[in-house]
């Protein structure tokens, strides 16, 4: 199943892609037989209420009829918003691809290195990037993106796939200039408007071996990061298991598990993005996220 | 006008302190004839409606009779949880104060430097200081904390009162171990339940000039930190500024403005708490935050 966040009259409400449609959860839930999300539908509350019980929203889904009132038309014509609008948390691990570790001249790290950012930096896959009024130094990092489906806390490498909604697509859009002004990158990570992550988080049944998967940046078309994500220091289930111990996740959290090599800033020049480019993440089995900088 | 966060049925709810009572602030706003803030009246549902108007709940809070349904009963019979139990961000300024950088060995911060902790470290003045389960280096920071009454971006600091709601204290209590893990202090930041923020939220016409205040962190009745604001390298104001120029503020938005010297971790022998020490942040015009260590 892929869901999306899609904008309603000015809200976020969380639907899913059937035939190249994108359907209504609540109104498919509802029409179903099946407990509302309640009166702010957004992906979020799907996951408070349906987190643990995915099946059960698939099945409510695939039983919406083209044309009903759950049908809200083609994908085309829908804006998406992040996978997520409004997370409680978004944890970004930096340091996670062994390439990536040695362009930046550091040792391996012994535990994740954990940032975030905040919501307000998290755009869709519609959304154009922000950022260039405030920095001269604006960079990408593809990045595979866990959805986390319902509350955990010391959850054990072994049974943290229990725990995941699904995956996306992020692209941790990074104004190197201001993320080297103290010893905490938090500024340069969460510049208002500039993380996109989506188009859709695609539940692990489509997705196979997360650790598995191709993931690649182009800018203009060049391809600028390649790698898989059996690269990973820190695998996404030792990711979880490591974060749970001492923090509670909850449903619609959001994991950036880190960038492979190839970012701007260590090319020769370093490369920035600039008004216009076109940034595209792709991931194996999950999609392509495709934005444009304002 | 003293804001705090109360326990009700399992919920958190808005109140106000006024003659030793909490007084319900949902309750006495409907009473008053003025808008609900909603089915669900937190401290954040209350910045959202009334953060740029509190004369308004002040008023409201004022005409509400003894006795009355919005009369909750006795401060020292209810619980108090974090002033706001679900902001959107805590930001925390580190090294803002000029002692505490030279016991720590760095040199000045060019740019407040800016980390975060997550929601789900915070708890309120009744509750017990956790994370002794997985730290064995539990240290305080007394600090004095901001609370953020309306939407903010690109606020300059001639303006920056106009969008703080209050005054409370903060406890950053950080576990040193899990801290300096990696580049960034996310994971010692953010243990579960660790942080202290009360016992309430004090609005600026009782607290004065926020830069001349005297504030100090006893732990089992010893002064470790004495400071006073006027020492913050980075003012209030200029912090606002300085975070709206890329990040937007919400109404109930936390930040910590940094502690003085006097650490655990920088003291000879190195001082971390133990279960059942007592740890005091005292703020002048503000009140004192008192925690037990569980």
């Amino acid at each position: 199943m892929r869901l999306v966040t899609y904008l309603n009259d000015g809200s976020w409400r969380a639907g899913a892609i059937i035939d190249g449609h994108v359907v209504d959860a609540e109104r498919a839930l509802v029409a179903a037989g099946r407990d509302s999300i309640g009166t702010a539908p957004t992906m979020r509350a799907l996951l408070d209420v349906y987190g643990a019980d995915l099946d059960a929203v698939a099945s409510a889904i695939a039983g919406t009829p083209t044309g009903s009132a759950a049908d809200i038309g083609p994908l085309n014509e829908i804006t998406l918003g992040p996978v997520v609008a409004d997370p409680e948390k978004v944890l970004c691990i930096g340091l996670n691809y062994g390439d990536h570790v040695a362009e930046t001249g550091r040792s391996l790290p012994q535990y994740p290195d954990v940032f975030t950012k905040f919501p307000g930096t998290l755009i869709g896959a519609n959304d154009a990037i922000g950022g260039l009024d405030v920095t001269e130094q604006l960079d990408f990092e593809g990045e595979l993106a866990i959805v986390i489906g319902r509350e955990a806390k010391n959850v054990s490498a072994d049974d943290a796939t229990s725990v995941i909604a699904g995956v996306s697509i992020l692209n941790d859009i990074t104004a190197r200039d201001l993320q080297y002004r103290g010893t905490q990158w938090v500024v340069g990570k969460s510049v208002d408007g500039t993380t996109p992550v989506g188009p859709d988080l695609v539940t692990l049944d489509e997705v196979g071996d997360v650790q598995a998967l191709d993931i690649s940046t182009r800018v203009n078309g060049a391809v600028k990061q390649h790698s898989n994500t059996r690269h990973m220091i820190f695998p996404v289930a030792e990711i979880i298991a490591y974060l749970t111990r001492t923090i509670t996740l909850k449903p619609g959290d959001i994991i950036a598990t880190g960038t492979p090599d190839g970012i701007g800033a260590k090319r020769t020049p370093p490369e920035w993005l600039r008004s216009g480019d076109v940034v595209e993440v792709e991931l194996q089995n999950v999609g392509t996220l495709r934005s444009v900088v304002a």
